[in-house]
């Protein structure tokens, strides 16, 4: 394959070192070097240490007289100033070796130093950085970007890109086609950014995917397609959303939603850094009516269990007036989850805050019930529960000595989303006691499929919406129900979720315009004029079609661990949307907006 | 190295077909086969020709009546239809082999047929495309993209980037960058287009290049950085510009310009296309000083000769009175280029509209003098040239049997720029007329070095403007200039010329916060509080570092021997900057303008 013949790659050529700090090993003892870095920390005016992108080496400073000249150079500039240094690579005296520091062995006898820049007095230290608040960080980029982690993250970025690339286009055949972002704004696109044209009333749009041209490409007979596209998307402040943001496009003809995920698992497996676990296929796979049933989320975690477990049965007798009343209404249910040791490391304000929880966003009751152990945590009817129905939870629950069950009764889906939630709630709290509920060290891959293919519109109910977007196929299966029950109706839309994150998503197409007309006018009463090309397209020979979408920020900041995308972005907008180095947005003089034929119209005080 | 190990892609995993159309040859023979594309045409219901990006294969139509369904699908399914067929892999009859079609040794037997979907009456036939105006193709680009030459131009083009990514990524250790492209308008930006945004007042501005970007992350540290980048312009109406077009942007630190430069070459060498000669390296250089004397523009097409001469002195003792005129002024000369052959291929006609496009737009004369041959031109003065300095003239212009002189007399900059038009208008007029003046093979790369660093400002001739941006770093042998004569100041600017185009453009950067305060304050009277955080950011040890940015589309334009950009770009704006798929840029209804607080003004008639 062609990873096994790759070579390193040469870091020095063309400039005006002969090696990096970082990459000096007692293997080039006697070496004359050219290193360039920053001045990390000096020592006494003995030792100063220099940093560039690769890592650290240790320069002796000379102090014969001879070298003077040398010594002044060095000693008199300061911290993160850029120097060049000339000598030779030679041993550190016995005893005085570093063994963390890779280049640990080793340090420069100077010959010849010039300061290349001097750097003026700092905002706050480079290498304690990460400490700073995010809002310095960002203001000062530039020096946030020397940190270690800014290094790190930026760089696996670019090389599980690369290597995303190599498997799509040198194995695989696909071909990298840049599309438009100055685009025609879609129907209902709130979520759109608008860019003025000089034709006064006309704007682009700037598109929140390249799902149009990416289905063109396929009409126009391009196969396999693919582009790290840049994408918008205006939401205003959302923590952790940015208005722009990158995803993996990917398309193909003549695929079926197996060749699709088959693609995605080996792209995944090609990529995945080579220092951690390599990556397991195929990725197990579960319906999104299962998603809900047993983990509340059509994003399940699944690097652990505390599985919600529907115990409607061990009830169905109950007295309990609260459960008989669930139980009695349709989709109505006994549902739990197990938190094992709960008893050992959930304290009784934990429980009180879980149970007010449960009714300030969900309106529904929890309770919590100690089966093997017989402590009151202030729960009367739990008592009851366990005297009667004891033999029964136990077995489904599979509970343990100590465990804590949590249970709630409600209709499905509502009963399901909460315990959802507390899953993760009491992962957390757990986690925070010190209980390991997660491997840091896994990565746990799952398609989730069989989407429904319309929700009822969430300000009118009695209307559908498309669950992802209207170009979605619907399962063959459900055809026949398009007709009669549309909102029945599965699709072939398939989500891929790593550790409860949902990082990509996708489907088979529609390709047959009559059937994209019916769903487009007739189900979802979209004026068909705004896509008039698209459904002419399909007339004209469209291929049977799917593809997908991975989110690489999102994608990245999991595999290196970073608390936010920001730290896998270089240079990241604040939650709310500014560019807190430039100052971006910024206002513009009116008189270049005339060309465009806008004006601003300032709010008013009554708005 | 890499490539040697390479293999040919898979191009058929994933998907519902075992082959592509264009693979099938003899050593296929006997093989069951699944096939997917499209009806291409069909001769007298015996074969039909399927197509898909790959290639073209025959697939012979059973005539049996046990597959007379199969039959039926075959020859009901208009042109263009997509469908799925199953054979086996059969040698033509002897005699019927099309040694034209890489196909043309075999065809399909088919077993099983389906239309996986069929297609309407189309407004053109696919292969007769090119021949279609360029409106009716960008109105259909859906279907324009089926031709061989699209396919061709976009697959060149994913290819070569793939292996510039590579050269960079792979073999040089560069890390790929994404930058924002919702940043801050840029002092006197006038060509960036606004994106208005949520706060009353305040714009993003798409920028021109990631040009400030690209130095911050110099000096974050970020070494070697690349990106293959969106860049946006907004000139209104231009022929072959795009709005928003691609550049490969490169910055490294500790480089100077012979080190961007090697990179370069070797970038271009690795990744032009095997099917062509190989690049040759280094490239040529030449002074901005000389490409203006020698060629009348900074991007001289270095394929042919014809270059200027100065031919003043043969004319220091004249009688004839307007080179006489202009000798006697400072920077007057006589300057002349010699077309080769002139006499049997220029017509007169030609050269009366040679002398009044002189006079047209440069308000100068031109003489056609005929040295050899005694021929009238309609000249006068023609004659009395060859009588008094026919010998000097004919040495310095090298001139042989039926060869043109076209001469001038003038001021250096406005003889030479003459010149160099005239002189790519009578190649193009020589090759019109069958002479083989550039050889179509030939890629004539060229680095263009020593430009002015500033130019006089068009508006106002007392003033400077930056020649190419205000970060570019003077040359070191001018540097003292600075303070007396800026004019005089040559920039270490560097221009990449390939073909007489303009392909790519960089330089070493100013890294020194005073020089960068002088050049933006003092000389160029910015207000430089608009650019306070790159300011700021030098004066934190900002290494010194370089750059340069190729025109991707410009570049593959040339490769492919396109003659437009847009038919390197898979969906590019018309030159109005319209879609016209799509019908973009189009009206907003005034209710989604509002959350951006901007409204239309429209033009009224005293406009």
């Amino acid at each position: 394959g062609l990873s096994s013949h790759r070579r390193d790659p040469e870091l020095s050529s063309f400039v005006a070192r002969t090696n990096t700090c970082g990459e000096l090993r007692s293997s080039h003892l006697g070496q004359e070097v050219t290193l360039c870095g920053w001045i990390q920390y000096r020592r006494q005016n003995m030792f100063l240490v220099l940093r560039d992108f690769h890592g650290l080496v240790q320069v002796v400073i000379p102090q014969d007289e001879s070298a003077e000249a040398v010594k002044k150079i060095l000693c008199d500039a300061p911290v993160e100033s850029v120097v060049q240094v000339c000598g030779t690579v030679i041993s550190r005296p016995p005893g005085q070796e570093n063994p963390k520091m890779p280049t640990g062995e080793i340090e420069i006898k100077v010959k010849k130093a010039e300061i290349l820049n001097s750097c003026k007095r700092l905002p706050f230290e480079i290498k304690d950085f990460v400490k700073k608040t995010e809002a310095i960080r960002l203001q000062y980029r530039y020096l946030d970007l020397r940190s270690f982690q800014m290094q790190h993250n930026l760089r696996v970025r670019s090389q599980m890109v690369m290597k995303m690339r190599e498997y799509l286009c040198n194995l695989h055949g696909f071909v990298d086609i840049e599309t438009p972002t100055l685009f025609k704004r879609t129907p209902g696109g709130a979520k759109e950014f608008v860019v003025p044209s000089r034709e006064p009333g006309k704007f682009y749009s700037l598109p929140q995917s390249p799902q149009q041209f990416k289905q063109l490409l396929m009409v126009g007979g391009l196969d396999r397609y693919f582009q790290v596209a840049r994408c918008y998307r205006d939401e205003g402040s959302r923590p952790d959303r940015q208005p722009e943001f990158t995803q993996i496009d990917i398309e193909m003809s003549f695929v079926d939603q197996i060749g699709i995920q088959s693609l995605i698992e080996g792209l995944l497996q090609y990529s995945w850094p080579t220092d951690k676990d390599p990556v397991v296929v195929p990725f197990p796979s579960m319906t999104f009516a299962e998603a809900i049933a047993s983990y509340g989320t059509d994003k399940p975690d699944t690097r652990f269990g505390m599985k919600i477990v529907d115990i409607s049965d061990v009830f169905r007798n109950t007295k309990i007036e609260f459960l008989q009343e669930a139980l009695s209404k349709p989709q109505g249910s006994v549902k739990a989850i197990n938190i094992p040791k709960g008893i050992k490391y959930l304290k009784r304000k934990d429980i009180e805050s879980i149970r007010k929880f449960a009714t300030d966003h969900f309106n529904q009751e929890v309770l919590p019930v100690f089966l093997k152990a017989n402590r009151n945590w202030n729960s009367p009817v739990a008592k009851i529960i366990v005297e009667e129905q004891s033999q029964g939870l136990s077995r489904l629950m599979e509970t343990q000595e100590e465990d804590v069950v949590l249970l709630t009764a409600g209709e499905h889906n509502t009963a399901c989303s909460l315990l959802g939630k507390l899953r993760l709630e009491c992962a957390d709290l757990l986690e925070a006691r010190g209980v390991v509920i997660r491997d840091p060290a896994l990565f746990s891959f799952l398609w989730v499929v069989d989407f429904p293919l319309f929700l009822p519109k969430e300000e009118e109910p009695g209307k559908l919406e498309a669950a992802h977007h209207p170009f979605t196929a619907p399962h063959p299966r459900d055809l026949h129900l398009l007709y009669t029950e549309p909102e029945k109706v599965r699709s072939q839309h398939y989500d891929l979720v790593l550790n409860g994150s949902e990082i990509g998503g996708g489907s088979i197409r529609i390709h047959n315009a009559e059937l994209q007309r019916y769903i487009l006018a007739t189900l979802l009463k979209e004026d068909v004029k705004l896509l008039s090309h698209l459904l002419q397209a399909l007339d004209y020979g469209a291929p049977p079609h799917g593809g997908i979408a991975l989110g690489l920020d999102r994608l990245i900041c999991l595999v290196t661990g970073a608390s936010s995308i920001r730290d896998v972005i270089a240079f990241p907008k604040s939650f709310r949307g500014h560019d807190l180095m430039s100052n971006a947005p910024d206002s513009v003089p009116p008189e270049e907006l005339k060309p465009y034929y806008i004006q601003v119209s300032w709010p008013t005080d009554s708005e």
